[in-house]
């Protein structure tokens, strides 16, 4: 069974990354980019095959590990 | 308009992200997961109300900057 996170800056939190791109795109001369924010995307492949189990694991997954939960939300999509 | 673009590591290239992150879960008593990868989730907002000409600036920057196309994937979508 196949999970995708993503992982993204909550509304609020600076995100200097995404404004790094967007200087860049900038100067790259790409006009009208009115906001970027980079998030991560995580894809995990699991053994186990019940999806309410899938998606019990990620979340917990996600609060111990793969997210930040003070500054980061996620979502999760199993499939 | 809203873009979303996920960038990820094409197949076959090695993600020592993704297996640092497979170990940790490991460590942290969660079994069962067979592999994870780790990619790059980038929302843009864009002044460009035309959703074909969107598409094909963002398909622009990714080549040009978002991605790197020798080892990274990169998937567009626009609403």
């Amino acid at each position: 069974m196949k999970a995708r996170v993503h992982v993204t800056l909550k509304n609020g939190v600076l995100d200097p990354q995404g404004k790094a791109i967007q200087h860049a795109l900038a100067a790259l001369g790409f006009d009208g980019v009115d906001d970027v924010r980079q998030g991560k995307f995580i894809e995990l492949d699991l053994a186990e095959t019940d999806k309410v189990k899938a998606e019990a694991a990620v979340d917990e997954m996600c609060r111990k590990l793969l997210s930040n939960t003070v500054i980061e939300n996620y979502d999760i999509e199993i499939d």
